[in-house]
């Protein structure tokens, strides 16, 4: 009898993970995903603040799964999957081609939602992909350029003026970064215009930033982004954005009132929605989707009434099922490998006809980096509890956890190098933005 | 008096070392460029074939001319110039922006040409811009993972057949380069194909590789490029390039033949012309242009009649003014830096009032790589004449020859670890190809 066929589409944290654990079986693997890399995405925020370069977070699928490759039961194909067949158990990809599995993990990940807002999306682009962060990267520092040539002090201040909307992780990262860039990194590179002079806003719906920490570790997070200058505005919901800044109500002195920034950049990380294969999923299968998007999974990680179907990582709205109630679980990388790895458990049980486990997440806790010198850290230490701290030692440990956890050895070589350099010299080494355009060619004789 | 306004326009090799030159002295300069970037072109092809990342051979402007910056004599624009008025003393800008100047320095390079074919441009890409590089590189990375999903032989040997156009330096690296990296880098990453069965053809209109070489290290190089499996055809003229493949003629077995390969891969490494200022130059004042679209300059640099612009590098069709006949400049970057210095050096002579100098090209001779431990050398020794020499010490010189030129210190220790790391490993550390197109914004509710 032929091999069951595993088909995994994405190669995030979670997709990966699946590989790995099904490749010592008696399985055919196909792995499907619409780029050649693996991406570190909790890293992605230095390519697009120029601070390491996009070969430092990303690998090739075929490098990072070498080992597995090697094992002769995996086939990686660069495809996007166009549509998933539930009942007759194939999915097309673009070109046409048709595959047949027996097992099928989706770990297609999440992309931003813009709450309804869509021609938003033009002016403040979100950060999930290689092609989001160069696009970023280039508004941020063609922004200062600009500013260099404008004519007159309203559009200078404009482009010299950022604006992040939504202050998780991302955001706090972002808006960090570019006022450490503002302050330190271009303090000496300009004439006619002085970068100190720059500001970044931090603009928040609810009124903290870093709303999964406690509140104590939000307001050392705010104290920290302050001290970078950058402008933290709580309680800010934002109502409107166009080429000429953003609208937005806030109430952070009492009755609601509505502002407007005049800022030509403007970085989106406020929300995100699971990608478009969830919703392909839901209408083939019946199964649910959360207000983002996501596919609501049973508690081993399948869809209701298609136990060979499993989705996994930022497309799942899935729930820990640990002592007590079952708890949501985070859309952060450890969460979509320990799904990754349990997806495949559960396909492994299912093709030895044994019951299938719930999935649990074992969290250790929650990291978020604000910008030099300035993190906040809460571990959750197996028996002791909570470990929380904040500032250079939180910085230190984001540092080293993050090279860990990096992808290869010569990746973690590389960023040491170039964090290590950007520490003492200020200095950003993938401050390169490649030209816009082709020239059309020269027509020589 | 106001101090004279030196306005240059282009920051390659020429145009920074103009900038040098002249930073020092009582002038106002303006550097004008369309990127934010100084790119050391001489290892653009190790982008192009995903060997090193785009900021470990480029550098921002701003921070490449740091030094110069704390003088208070330079202003950096990041634009494009759309227009020269030769006789009004004026450049403007994309945006309108005029600039006035009183000396102009035109540094602006070369482009690919394609011989009155620009149709071709689409499927034959040239290299000389980092988004040239980028789309090489995807186009080389995402050929072997289209053979990887073809669903016939024909298609499969059509994606596993590379043709580079034109055996000068920048061919015969490509074409050396794309050889090793299907002979060892992805030899055991992917399980439909084998990637060592690729063909990478590289063509030469003329009888020799590297003509810029004596005839016998053209022969080395050749035998080198057939020991990493290139097949060279020399005496092969292109007629035609489409999306199905190259149509060539070729006088290899005596009379005439057409042949037709048939390959969705292709590189043109063929032609260059000058940029588009150079005609504007030629419209304004009158100078010539030759067959290449570069400017005829006179001994000086300057233009026949306006003493007060230079052209410099690879759009000057420049004369070196030694003992003996005046030879021509080729288009390398040594000769570009000297133009540029000399160049800068005349701008403070006519400033002075004194008579300017002609140029002459100092020759240290020419290097080339064709791959791993293969390249060709001819070393212009002074008092001792020609020391040429070609394999392992070759490479190795060229090798610490290009990290020694390197710009930044960074750069030159990064390069050094990915060039360690793929000599132990066979691994190319940039195989990382961004994302085509933004998928839409996911719809959450």
């Amino acid at each position: 009898m032929a091999r069951p066929h595993v088909l995994i589409i994405g190669c995030g944290f979670g997709g990966i993970e699946a590989v790995r654990a099904l490749s010592k079986a008696e399985v055919e693997i196909t792995l499907v995903d619409r780029t050649n890399h693996h991406l570190f995405q909790p890293l992605l925020y230095q390519v697009a603040t120029a601070g390491l370069s996009a070969p430092a977070v990303s690998a090739p699928i075929r490098h990072v799964l070498r080992p597995e490759m090697k094992r002769g039961n995996l086939t990686i194909l660069k495809a996007e999957v166009q549509a998933i067949d539930v009942a007759g158990h194939t999915a097309t990809l673009d070109g046409g081609e048709r595959i047949e599995w027996d097992h099928l993990i989706v770990a297609a990940g999440a992309t931003h939602s813009y709450f309804g807002h869509d021609d938003w999306a033009r002016y403040a682009p979100g950060l999930k992909t290689l092609a989001d962060a160069f696009d970023i990267r280039a508004r941020v520092i063609g922004a200062f350029e600009n500013a260099e040539r404008a004519q007159d002090d309203a559009t200078r201040d404009a482009w010299m003026t950022f604006v992040v909307i939504g202050a998780g992780p991302t955001g706090v990262e972002m808006a960090g970064t570019m006022s450490e860039i503002a302050q330190h990194t271009l303090s000496r590179e300009f004439r006619r215009i002085d970068s100190r002079a720059t500001r970044v806003i931090l603009l928040e719906g609810s009124d903290r930033v870093l709303g999964a920490f406690v509140t104590k570790q939000s307001q050392q997070a705010r104290q920290q982004l302050e001290r970078l200058h950058v402008e933290v505005r709580t309680g800010s919901k934002v109502t409107g954005i166009d080429a000429e800044g953003v609208s937005f109500e806030t109430t952070a002195s009492g009755a609601p009132t509505t502002q407007r920034l005049a800022c030509r950049t403007v970085i989106w990380a406020a929300g995100v929605a699971g990608s478009r294969l969830g919703a392909e999923l839901a209408r083939g299968s019946g199964a649910a989707l959360d207000r983002a998007g996501r596919v609501v999974v049973e508690p081993d990680l399948s869809l209701a009434g298609h136990p060979e179907i499993s989705v996994v990582g930022d497309l799942a709205a899935a729930k820990s099922h640990g002592k007590g109630e079952p708890k949501p679980v985070p859309g952060v990388s450890p969460a979509a490998k320990q799904m990754g790895r349990a997806a495949a458990a559960n396909v492994l049980r299912r093709i030895e006809r044994e019951p299938t486990t719930p999935f649990r997440y074992i969290d250790y806790g929650n990291l978020a980096t604000v910008g030099r010198k300035a993190a906040v850290v809460d571990l959750a230490v197996p028996g002791l509890g909570a470990l929380r701290f904040s500032g250079l030692a939180a910085w230190l440990f984001w540092l080293f956890a993050h090279i860990y956890f990096l992808i290869g050895f010569r990746n973690r070589l590389i960023v040491m190098v170039d964090w290590a350099w950007a520490y003492f010299t200020y200095e950003r080494s993938a401050r390169v933005v490649a030209e816009p355009e082709r020239p059309p060619p020269a027509r020589g004789s």
